[in-house]
Protein backbone atom coordinates (compact mmCIF):
# COMPACT_ATOMS: atom_id res chain seq x y z
CA UNK A 1 0.00 0.00 0.00
CA UNK A 2 1.83 3.34 -0.94
CA UNK A 3 1.76 5.66 1.39
CA UNK A 4 -1.15 9.44 0.62
CA UNK A 5 0.95 12.15 -0.68
CA UNK A 6 1.54 15.03 1.68
CA UNK A 7 -0.82 16.91 2.41
CA UNK A 8 -1.94 19.73 4.62
CA UNK A 9 -5.37 19.24 5.93
CA UNK A 10 -7.12 15.61 5.40
CA UNK A 11 -10.84 15.23 5.90
CA UNK A 12 -11.63 12.25 7.69
CA UNK A 13 -15.03 10.73 8.91
CA UNK A 14 -14.81 10.54 12.77
CA UNK A 15 -17.46 10.45 15.49
CA UNK A 16 -19.05 13.55 17.55
CA UNK A 17 -20.05 12.52 21.39
CA UNK A 18 -22.24 15.54 22.40
CA UNK A 19 -23.67 14.85 26.14
CA UNK A 20 -22.71 10.89 25.64
CA UNK A 21 -23.93 10.50 22.47
CA UNK A 22 -22.48 9.60 19.40
CA UNK A 23 -23.06 10.84 15.92
CA UNK A 24 -21.01 10.81 12.66
CA UNK A 25 -19.04 14.10 11.81
CA UNK A 26 -16.82 14.65 8.83
CA UNK A 27 -13.38 16.77 10.41
CA UNK A 28 -10.64 18.43 8.92
CA UNK A 29 -6.75 17.05 10.55
CA UNK A 30 -4.13 19.12 10.36
CA UNK A 31 -1.68 17.28 8.12
CA UNK A 32 1.20 15.97 10.04
CA UNK A 33 4.76 14.44 7.81
CA UNK A 34 7.98 14.08 8.95
CA UNK A 35 10.80 16.14 6.93
CA UNK A 36 14.42 15.37 6.62
CA UNK A 37 16.65 18.31 5.82
CA UNK A 38 20.01 16.80 4.30
CA UNK A 39 22.98 19.10 3.57
CA UNK A 40 25.23 17.82 0.95
CA UNK A 41 23.72 14.31 0.41
CA UNK A 42 23.54 13.85 4.79
CA UNK A 43 20.43 13.68 6.86
CA UNK A 44 21.34 16.68 9.41
CA UNK A 45 17.81 16.72 10.78
CA UNK A 46 13.94 14.85 10.81
CA UNK A 47 11.14 17.39 12.11
CA UNK A 48 7.69 16.40 11.97
CA UNK A 49 5.94 18.91 10.25
CA UNK A 50 3.03 20.51 8.55
CA UNK A 51 3.51 19.93 4.92
CA UNK A 52 3.68 22.79 2.87
CA UNK A 53 6.57 25.87 2.42
CA UNK A 54 9.25 23.02 3.49
CA UNK A 55 12.34 25.18 1.79
CA UNK A 56 11.33 28.06 4.01
CA UNK A 57 10.98 25.58 7.11
CA UNK A 58 14.84 24.09 5.85
CA UNK A 59 16.15 27.56 5.01
CA UNK A 60 14.79 29.15 8.31
CA UNK A 61 16.28 26.21 10.33
CA UNK A 62 20.25 26.77 9.08
CA UNK A 63 19.78 30.16 9.87
CA UNK A 64 17.90 30.19 13.22
CA UNK A 65 20.42 27.29 14.45
CA UNK A 66 23.39 29.31 13.32
CA UNK A 67 24.49 26.86 10.58
CA UNK A 68 24.47 29.63 7.93
CA UNK A 69 24.43 33.51 8.53
CA UNK A 70 23.90 34.77 5.15
CA UNK A 71 21.32 33.62 2.27
CA UNK A 72 24.06 33.31 -0.44
CA UNK A 73 25.44 30.49 1.70
CA UNK A 74 22.63 28.71 0.57
CA UNK A 75 23.73 27.04 -3.11
CA UNK A 76 20.52 25.64 -3.90
CA UNK A 77 17.65 24.08 -1.87
CA UNK A 78 15.59 20.88 -3.51
CA UNK A 79 13.16 18.04 -2.76
CA UNK A 80 14.89 14.82 -3.03
CA UNK A 81 13.54 11.18 -3.07
CA UNK A 82 14.62 8.58 -0.30
CA UNK A 83 14.94 6.34 -2.75
CA UNK A 84 13.00 3.58 -0.78
CA UNK A 85 9.51 4.27 -0.94
CA UNK A 86 6.92 5.76 -3.19
CA UNK A 87 5.33 7.56 -0.62
CA UNK A 88 8.59 9.29 0.79
CA UNK A 89 8.21 11.92 -2.08
CA UNK A 90 8.22 15.53 -0.89
CA UNK A 91 9.39 14.49 2.86
CA UNK A 92 13.13 15.36 1.71
CA UNK A 93 14.88 18.94 1.30
CA UNK A 94 18.24 18.62 0.21
CA UNK A 95 20.31 21.90 0.76
CA UNK A 96 23.45 22.46 -1.13
CA UNK A 97 25.64 24.93 0.91
CA UNK A 98 28.88 26.75 0.69
CA UNK A 99 31.73 24.97 1.00
CA UNK A 100 33.13 26.51 3.71
CA UNK A 101 29.85 25.85 5.62
CA UNK A 102 29.87 22.07 4.72
CA UNK A 103 33.05 21.31 6.18
CA UNK A 104 32.88 23.17 9.13
CA UNK A 105 29.51 20.90 9.59
CA UNK A 106 31.32 17.67 9.16
CA UNK A 107 33.06 19.11 11.66
CA UNK A 108 30.60 19.49 14.05
CA UNK A 109 28.95 16.46 12.95
CA UNK A 110 32.12 14.58 13.93
CA UNK A 111 32.26 16.24 17.39
CA UNK A 112 28.62 16.23 18.46
CA UNK A 113 28.63 13.25 20.72
CA UNK A 114 31.68 14.40 22.39
CA UNK A 115 30.59 17.98 22.62
CA UNK A 116 27.36 18.38 23.33
CA UNK A 117 28.47 17.39 27.08
CA UNK A 118 29.87 20.85 28.23
CA UNK A 119 28.01 23.16 29.51
CA UNK A 120 24.49 21.71 30.06
CA UNK A 121 22.60 25.30 32.39
CA UNK A 122 20.73 27.53 31.50
CA UNK A 123 23.44 30.49 31.71
CA UNK A 124 25.34 27.91 28.60
CA UNK A 125 22.47 28.01 26.79
CA UNK A 126 22.00 31.79 26.50
CA UNK A 127 26.06 32.15 25.98
CA UNK A 128 25.53 29.43 23.10
CA UNK A 129 22.92 32.07 21.43
CA UNK A 130 25.45 34.90 22.56
CA UNK A 131 27.84 33.60 20.42
CA UNK A 132 26.09 33.13 17.42
CA UNK A 133 24.16 36.57 17.62
CA UNK A 134 25.90 38.45 15.08
CA UNK A 135 24.33 42.27 16.12
CA UNK A 136 22.05 43.98 19.40
CA UNK A 137 18.91 43.77 18.73
CA UNK A 138 17.89 47.58 17.26
CA UNK A 139 17.55 49.33 19.74
CA UNK A 140 15.64 52.39 18.54
CA UNK A 141 12.73 50.07 17.46
CA UNK A 142 9.11 51.04 18.69
CA UNK A 143 5.92 49.89 18.72
CA UNK A 144 2.46 51.58 20.60
CA UNK A 145 0.62 49.51 22.48
CA UNK A 146 -2.26 50.04 21.14
CA UNK A 147 -0.55 48.36 17.77
CA UNK A 148 0.16 45.71 19.90
CA UNK A 149 -3.50 44.93 20.87
CA UNK A 150 -3.97 44.62 17.29
CA UNK A 151 -2.14 42.09 16.53
CA UNK A 152 -3.57 38.40 17.82
CA UNK A 153 -6.77 39.47 15.20
CA UNK A 154 -4.81 39.95 12.46
CA UNK A 155 -3.21 36.75 12.92
CA UNK A 156 -6.35 35.28 13.62
CA UNK A 157 -8.28 36.52 10.14
CA UNK A 158 -5.23 34.86 8.01
CA UNK A 159 -5.24 31.86 9.70
CA UNK A 160 -6.81 29.62 6.42
CA UNK A 161 -6.18 26.09 7.84
CA UNK A 162 -6.23 27.31 12.24
CA UNK A 163 -9.61 28.46 11.88
CA UNK A 164 -10.81 24.63 10.51
CA UNK A 165 -9.14 22.41 12.56
CA UNK A 166 -7.99 24.16 15.22
CA UNK A 167 -4.95 22.07 15.82
CA UNK A 168 -2.10 24.32 14.61
CA UNK A 169 0.56 27.30 16.14
CA UNK A 170 1.03 30.01 13.72
CA UNK A 171 4.35 32.53 13.56
CA UNK A 172 4.02 35.85 12.30
CA UNK A 173 6.00 38.62 11.73
CA UNK A 174 5.02 42.72 11.82
CA UNK A 175 5.93 46.36 11.33
CA UNK A 176 6.06 48.51 14.26
CA UNK A 177 2.87 50.06 12.49
CA UNK A 178 1.25 46.44 12.29
CA UNK A 179 1.42 45.47 8.93
CA UNK A 180 1.68 41.72 8.63
CA UNK A 181 4.26 40.52 6.05
CA UNK A 182 4.13 36.82 6.71
CA UNK A 183 2.61 34.00 8.38
CA UNK A 184 2.98 30.43 8.22
CA UNK A 185 0.78 27.14 10.32
CA UNK A 186 1.99 24.33 11.48
CA UNK A 187 1.79 21.51 13.81
CA UNK A 188 4.93 22.59 15.64
CA UNK A 189 5.85 25.84 17.18
CA UNK A 190 9.34 26.28 16.18
CA UNK A 191 8.87 24.91 12.76
CA UNK A 192 6.28 27.98 12.37
CA UNK A 193 8.81 30.23 13.69
CA UNK A 194 11.05 28.70 10.92
CA UNK A 195 8.95 28.84 7.82
CA UNK A 196 7.59 32.43 8.81
CA UNK A 197 11.93 33.58 9.24
CA UNK A 198 13.01 31.35 6.72
CA UNK A 199 10.28 32.94 4.19
CA UNK A 200 12.35 36.29 5.37
CA UNK A 201 15.88 35.03 4.51
CA UNK A 202 14.98 33.56 0.96
CA UNK A 203 13.75 37.08 0.20
CA UNK A 204 16.81 38.52 1.82
CA UNK A 205 14.81 40.45 4.39
CA UNK A 206 17.06 39.41 7.07
CA UNK A 207 18.07 40.41 9.75
CA UNK A 208 14.77 41.76 10.59
CA UNK A 209 15.51 44.61 12.49
CA UNK A 210 12.35 46.53 12.16
CA UNK A 211 9.88 43.22 13.02
CA UNK A 212 8.29 42.20 15.59
CA UNK A 213 7.41 38.23 15.89
CA UNK A 214 4.07 37.04 17.21
CA UNK A 215 3.67 33.37 18.32
CA UNK A 216 0.42 31.72 18.93
CA UNK A 217 1.48 29.77 21.65
CA UNK A 218 4.15 30.03 24.11
CA UNK A 219 6.91 32.09 24.30
CA UNK A 220 10.00 29.06 25.17
CA UNK A 221 13.50 29.54 24.82
CA UNK A 222 13.71 28.01 21.59
CA UNK A 223 11.50 30.61 19.91
CA UNK A 224 13.21 33.79 21.46
CA UNK A 225 16.92 31.95 20.49
CA UNK A 226 15.82 32.15 16.96
CA UNK A 227 14.38 35.76 16.98
CA UNK A 228 17.54 36.84 18.42
CA UNK A 229 19.76 34.79 15.37
CA UNK A 230 17.50 36.52 13.08
CA UNK A 231 17.78 39.91 14.60
CA UNK A 232 14.44 40.42 15.67
CA UNK A 233 14.15 43.41 18.66
CA UNK A 234 10.54 42.17 19.75
CA UNK A 235 8.99 38.98 20.16
CA UNK A 236 4.96 38.59 21.73
CA UNK A 237 2.95 35.54 22.60
CA UNK A 238 -0.65 35.17 23.76
CA UNK A 239 0.97 32.85 26.17
CA UNK A 240 3.01 32.61 29.30
CA UNK A 241 7.33 32.89 28.67
CA UNK A 242 8.98 30.61 30.57
CA UNK A 243 11.85 31.67 33.22
CA UNK A 244 14.88 31.08 30.77
CA UNK A 245 12.95 32.67 28.14
CA UNK A 246 12.97 35.54 30.28
CA UNK A 247 16.54 35.01 31.09
CA UNK A 248 17.69 35.04 27.57
CA UNK A 249 15.46 38.02 26.69
CA UNK A 250 16.77 40.28 29.03
CA UNK A 251 20.51 39.52 28.78
CA UNK A 252 20.36 39.82 25.17
CA UNK A 253 18.03 43.24 25.29
CA UNK A 254 15.06 41.98 23.28
CA UNK A 255 11.68 42.96 23.89
CA UNK A 256 9.90 40.08 25.36
CA UNK A 257 5.49 40.38 25.95
CA UNK A 258 3.27 37.49 26.63
CA UNK A 259 -0.55 37.41 27.39
CA UNK A 260 -1.14 39.50 24.53
CA UNK A 261 -5.12 39.25 24.66
CA UNK A 262 -8.40 41.30 25.28
CA UNK A 263 -6.49 44.96 25.63
CA UNK A 264 -3.94 43.51 27.71
CA UNK A 265 -0.26 42.07 27.73
CA UNK A 266 2.64 41.47 30.07
CA UNK A 267 6.05 42.84 29.37
CA UNK A 268 8.93 40.46 30.40
CA UNK A 269 11.92 42.38 28.95
CA UNK A 270 12.82 45.52 26.91
CA UNK A 271 10.08 47.43 28.35
CA UNK A 272 11.70 51.04 26.62
CA UNK A 273 10.20 49.78 23.09
CA UNK A 274 6.79 50.02 24.22
CA UNK A 275 4.55 53.34 23.81
CA UNK A 276 1.88 54.09 26.14
CA UNK A 277 -1.36 54.77 24.59
CA UNK A 278 -2.39 58.66 24.37
CA UNK B 1 28.22 34.76 37.91
CA UNK B 2 26.73 31.35 39.03
CA UNK B 3 23.51 30.21 36.83
CA UNK B 4 20.81 30.51 39.56
CA UNK B 5 19.92 26.61 40.68
CA UNK B 6 17.23 24.63 38.37
CA UNK B 7 13.45 24.96 39.38
CA UNK B 8 9.89 24.65 38.57
CA UNK B 9 8.70 27.98 39.32
CA UNK B 10 10.43 31.33 39.43
CA UNK B 11 9.47 34.44 40.59
CA UNK B 12 10.17 38.08 38.54
CA UNK B 13 8.85 41.55 38.65
CA UNK B 14 7.30 42.76 35.33
CA UNK B 15 5.01 45.42 33.82
CA UNK B 16 1.33 44.61 33.07
CA UNK B 17 -0.12 47.11 30.55
CA UNK B 18 -4.00 47.17 30.82
CA UNK B 19 -5.50 49.78 28.44
CA UNK B 20 -2.09 51.11 27.17
CA UNK B 21 -0.59 51.89 30.34
CA UNK B 22 1.62 49.84 32.58
CA UNK B 23 1.59 49.08 35.68
CA UNK B 24 3.99 46.57 38.41
CA UNK B 25 3.55 43.31 39.05
CA UNK B 26 4.57 39.78 40.52
CA UNK B 27 4.63 37.42 38.01
CA UNK B 28 5.32 33.15 38.36
CA UNK B 29 7.28 31.99 35.43
CA UNK B 30 7.47 28.28 34.32
CA UNK B 31 10.93 27.02 35.15
CA UNK B 32 12.93 26.04 32.12
CA UNK B 33 16.62 24.53 31.93
CA UNK B 34 18.11 22.10 29.43
CA UNK B 35 18.75 18.10 31.04
CA UNK B 36 21.12 15.99 29.36
CA UNK B 37 20.40 12.18 29.66
CA UNK B 38 23.82 10.15 29.40
CA UNK B 39 23.91 6.05 29.10
CA UNK B 40 27.01 4.88 30.32
CA UNK B 41 28.86 8.37 30.60
CA UNK B 42 27.72 9.39 26.79
CA UNK B 43 25.49 12.13 26.21
CA UNK B 44 22.38 10.77 24.62
CA UNK B 45 19.75 13.29 24.20
CA UNK B 46 19.27 17.39 25.41
CA UNK B 47 15.80 18.55 26.20
CA UNK B 48 14.56 21.84 27.61
CA UNK B 49 12.66 20.92 30.49
CA UNK B 50 10.40 22.18 33.74
CA UNK B 51 13.35 20.94 36.50
CA UNK B 52 11.58 18.11 38.45
CA UNK B 53 10.82 14.22 38.30
CA UNK B 54 13.94 14.41 36.22
CA UNK B 55 14.58 10.42 36.85
CA UNK B 56 10.72 9.75 36.08
CA UNK B 57 11.51 11.90 32.49
CA UNK B 58 15.11 9.72 31.59
CA UNK B 59 13.40 6.65 32.56
CA UNK B 60 10.06 7.63 30.70
CA UNK B 61 12.33 8.80 27.52
CA UNK B 62 14.70 5.94 27.35
CA UNK B 63 11.38 3.51 27.51
CA UNK B 64 9.02 5.31 25.19
CA UNK B 65 11.61 6.48 22.78
CA UNK B 66 12.16 2.46 22.21
CA UNK B 67 15.67 2.26 23.67
CA UNK B 68 14.60 -0.33 27.20
CA UNK B 69 11.37 -2.33 27.45
CA UNK B 70 11.29 -3.31 30.74
CA UNK B 71 12.36 -1.37 34.30
CA UNK B 72 15.01 -4.01 35.22
CA UNK B 73 16.67 -2.95 32.41
CA UNK B 74 17.81 0.28 34.08
CA UNK B 75 20.62 -0.66 36.45
CA UNK B 76 20.76 2.78 38.44
CA UNK B 77 19.93 6.54 37.52
CA UNK B 78 21.58 9.23 39.25
CA UNK B 79 22.34 13.30 38.94
CA UNK B 80 26.51 13.96 36.77
CA UNK B 81 27.97 16.82 36.90
CA UNK B 82 29.25 18.37 33.87
CA UNK B 83 31.99 18.87 35.56
CA UNK B 84 32.00 22.24 33.75
CA UNK B 85 30.25 25.23 35.60
CA UNK B 86 29.18 24.57 39.00
CA UNK B 87 25.70 25.88 37.55
CA UNK B 88 25.16 23.01 35.84
CA UNK B 89 24.71 20.85 38.50
CA UNK B 90 21.14 18.96 38.46
CA UNK B 91 20.67 19.36 34.94
CA UNK B 92 22.03 15.80 33.82
CA UNK B 93 21.02 12.58 34.63
CA UNK B 94 22.95 9.64 34.10
CA UNK B 95 21.20 6.31 33.35
CA UNK B 96 23.39 2.77 33.59
CA UNK B 97 21.40 -0.02 31.25
CA UNK B 98 21.61 -3.66 30.67
CA UNK B 99 24.79 -4.25 29.10
CA UNK B 100 23.27 -5.22 26.33
CA UNK B 101 20.86 -2.84 25.78
CA UNK B 102 24.29 -0.75 25.75
CA UNK B 103 25.83 -2.61 23.16
CA UNK B 104 22.95 -1.98 21.17
CA UNK B 105 23.04 1.93 21.81
CA UNK B 106 26.49 2.08 20.40
CA UNK B 107 25.74 0.39 17.53
CA UNK B 108 22.70 2.54 16.40
CA UNK B 109 24.64 6.15 17.60
CA UNK B 110 27.52 4.38 14.99
CA UNK B 111 24.80 4.71 12.22
CA UNK B 112 22.42 7.37 13.23
CA UNK B 113 23.52 9.42 10.23
CA UNK B 114 23.79 7.21 7.56
CA UNK B 115 20.40 5.03 8.91
CA UNK B 116 18.34 7.74 9.51
CA UNK B 117 18.25 8.58 5.47
CA UNK B 118 15.78 5.09 5.00
CA UNK B 119 11.66 5.77 4.86
CA UNK B 120 10.88 9.33 5.81
CA UNK B 121 7.26 9.33 5.22
CA UNK B 122 3.97 8.53 7.38
CA UNK B 123 3.94 4.72 6.60
CA UNK B 124 7.60 4.80 7.84
CA UNK B 125 6.76 5.98 10.78
CA UNK B 126 4.01 4.20 11.50
CA UNK B 127 6.06 0.85 10.73
CA UNK B 128 8.57 2.18 13.05
CA UNK B 129 6.35 2.46 15.50
CA UNK B 130 4.84 -1.06 15.05
CA UNK B 131 8.20 -2.56 15.71
CA UNK B 132 8.87 -1.48 19.12
CA UNK B 133 5.35 -2.36 20.31
CA UNK B 134 5.38 -5.57 22.29
CA UNK B 135 1.71 -6.29 22.16
CA UNK B 136 -1.49 -5.12 20.55
CA UNK B 137 -3.61 -2.17 23.10
CA UNK B 138 -6.21 -3.91 25.25
CA UNK B 139 -9.37 -5.10 23.36
CA UNK B 140 -11.47 -5.64 26.02
CA UNK B 141 -10.97 -2.38 27.69
CA UNK B 142 -13.72 -0.05 28.12
CA UNK B 143 -14.52 3.57 29.38
CA UNK B 144 -18.15 5.15 30.00
CA UNK B 145 -18.17 8.60 28.15
CA UNK B 146 -20.02 9.99 31.46
CA UNK B 147 -16.08 9.26 32.85
CA UNK B 148 -14.32 10.60 30.04
CA UNK B 149 -16.58 14.08 30.81
CA UNK B 150 -14.87 14.14 33.88
CA UNK B 151 -11.32 13.86 33.19
CA UNK B 152 -10.22 17.44 32.60
CA UNK B 153 -11.46 18.97 35.99
CA UNK B 154 -9.78 16.47 37.49
CA UNK B 155 -6.88 16.84 35.81
CA UNK B 156 -6.83 20.83 36.27
CA UNK B 157 -7.96 20.42 40.07
CA UNK B 158 -3.80 18.95 40.45
CA UNK B 159 -2.28 21.17 38.64
CA UNK B 160 0.48 22.66 41.04
CA UNK B 161 1.98 25.18 38.87
CA UNK B 162 -0.53 25.43 35.70
CA UNK B 163 -2.45 27.09 38.01
CA UNK B 164 -0.64 29.72 38.86
CA UNK B 165 1.34 30.62 35.59
CA UNK B 166 -0.57 29.63 32.27
CA UNK B 167 2.44 28.19 30.88
CA UNK B 168 2.71 24.49 31.37
CA UNK B 169 1.77 21.10 29.62
CA UNK B 170 -0.03 18.53 31.58
CA UNK B 171 -0.30 14.79 31.28
CA UNK B 172 -2.08 12.21 33.71
CA UNK B 173 -3.02 8.25 33.73
CA UNK B 174 -6.63 7.47 34.75
CA UNK B 175 -7.89 3.84 35.39
CA UNK B 176 -11.13 3.31 33.47
CA UNK B 177 -13.16 4.09 36.19
CA UNK B 178 -11.86 7.99 36.25
CA UNK B 179 -9.19 7.44 39.23
CA UNK B 180 -6.11 9.89 38.36
CA UNK B 181 -3.11 7.67 38.93
CA UNK B 182 -0.85 10.11 38.13
CA UNK B 183 -0.03 13.81 36.80
CA UNK B 184 2.98 15.85 35.87
CA UNK B 185 3.50 19.00 34.03
CA UNK B 186 6.25 20.16 31.68
CA UNK B 187 7.00 23.20 29.49
CA UNK B 188 7.41 20.55 27.07
CA UNK B 189 4.37 18.33 26.09
CA UNK B 190 6.23 15.26 25.27
CA UNK B 191 8.49 16.01 28.52
CA UNK B 192 4.83 15.71 30.68
CA UNK B 193 3.80 12.70 28.76
CA UNK B 194 7.18 10.84 29.50
CA UNK B 195 7.62 12.11 32.81
CA UNK B 196 3.84 10.10 34.01
CA UNK B 197 5.07 7.28 32.12
CA UNK B 198 8.42 7.36 33.73
CA UNK B 199 6.57 7.04 36.90
CA UNK B 200 4.79 4.32 35.71
CA UNK B 201 7.85 2.25 34.86
CA UNK B 202 9.64 2.99 37.73
CA UNK B 203 6.78 1.53 39.70
CA UNK B 204 6.39 -0.91 37.84
CA UNK B 205 3.34 -1.02 35.96
CA UNK B 206 4.09 -0.97 32.83
CA UNK B 207 2.47 -1.72 30.13
CA UNK B 208 -0.33 0.31 31.11
CA UNK B 209 -2.85 -1.93 29.70
CA UNK B 210 -6.21 -0.44 31.79
CA UNK B 211 -5.09 3.11 31.82
CA UNK B 212 -5.97 6.41 30.03
CA UNK B 213 -3.14 9.21 29.05
CA UNK B 214 -4.62 12.62 29.04
CA UNK B 215 -2.85 15.51 27.87
CA UNK B 216 -3.32 19.15 27.85
CA UNK B 217 -2.77 19.94 24.51
CA UNK B 218 -3.24 18.68 21.16
CA UNK B 219 -2.32 15.00 20.23
CA UNK B 220 0.23 14.62 17.87
CA UNK B 221 2.40 11.72 16.56
CA UNK B 222 4.91 11.46 19.10
CA UNK B 223 2.23 11.61 21.67
CA UNK B 224 0.24 8.72 20.44
CA UNK B 225 3.59 6.72 19.48
CA UNK B 226 4.58 7.24 23.51
CA UNK B 227 1.20 5.56 24.31
CA UNK B 228 1.65 2.86 22.16
CA UNK B 229 4.81 1.70 22.99
CA UNK B 230 3.73 1.77 26.71
CA UNK B 231 0.55 -0.49 26.32
CA UNK B 232 -1.92 2.01 26.79
CA UNK B 233 -4.99 1.51 25.16
CA UNK B 234 -6.45 5.29 25.29
CA UNK B 235 -5.62 8.57 24.67
CA UNK B 236 -8.07 11.81 25.11
CA UNK B 237 -6.77 15.07 24.62
CA UNK B 238 -8.47 18.56 24.76
CA UNK B 239 -7.81 19.78 21.69
CA UNK B 240 -6.75 18.56 18.01
CA UNK B 241 -5.14 15.76 17.07
CA UNK B 242 -3.00 15.33 13.73
CA UNK B 243 -3.97 13.36 10.43
CA UNK B 244 -0.71 11.35 10.94
CA UNK B 245 -1.88 10.82 14.66
CA UNK B 246 -4.93 9.57 13.59
CA UNK B 247 -3.22 7.29 10.90
CA UNK B 248 -1.19 5.81 13.89
CA UNK B 249 -3.74 5.53 16.31
CA UNK B 250 -6.21 3.26 13.86
CA UNK B 251 -3.78 1.16 12.24
CA UNK B 252 -2.38 0.30 15.52
CA UNK B 253 -5.86 0.04 17.23
CA UNK B 254 -5.47 2.44 20.20
CA UNK B 255 -8.42 4.90 21.00
CA UNK B 256 -8.15 8.38 20.14
CA UNK B 257 -10.50 11.22 21.78
CA UNK B 258 -10.01 14.82 20.99
CA UNK B 259 -11.59 18.11 21.89
CA UNK B 260 -12.52 16.64 25.35
CA UNK B 261 -14.09 20.03 27.10
CA UNK B 262 -17.60 20.80 28.27
CA UNK B 263 -19.83 17.62 27.88
CA UNK B 264 -18.39 16.72 24.51
CA UNK B 265 -15.54 15.42 22.67
CA UNK B 266 -14.70 13.58 19.15
CA UNK B 267 -13.43 10.27 18.80
CA UNK B 268 -10.82 9.65 16.01
CA UNK B 269 -10.15 5.93 16.56
CA UNK B 270 -11.09 2.56 18.59
CA UNK B 271 -14.47 4.02 19.64
CA UNK B 272 -15.79 0.22 20.79
CA UNK B 273 -13.73 1.03 23.74
CA UNK B 274 -16.11 4.17 24.85
CA UNK B 275 -19.44 3.34 26.60
CA UNK B 276 -22.65 5.45 25.91
CA UNK B 277 -24.10 7.14 28.60
CA UNK B 278 -27.88 5.60 29.82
Amino acid sequence: MPAPPSRSVDVTLVSEWNDGHPRPFQDSLVGEEPLEIRVGGEPLSVTMRTPGNDFELAAGFLYTEGLIQLREQILSLGAAETGVEPGSRGNVVEAQLDPEISLQLERTRRNFFSSSSCGICGKASIDAVRLRTLQAPNADFRVSAATLYSLPDILRGSQAIFGRTGGLHAAALFSASGEMTVAREDVGRHNAVDKAIGWALLENRVPLRDSILLVSGRGGFEIIQKAIVAGIPMVASVSAPSSLAVRLARELRLTLVGFLRDRRFVVYAGEDRILPVG
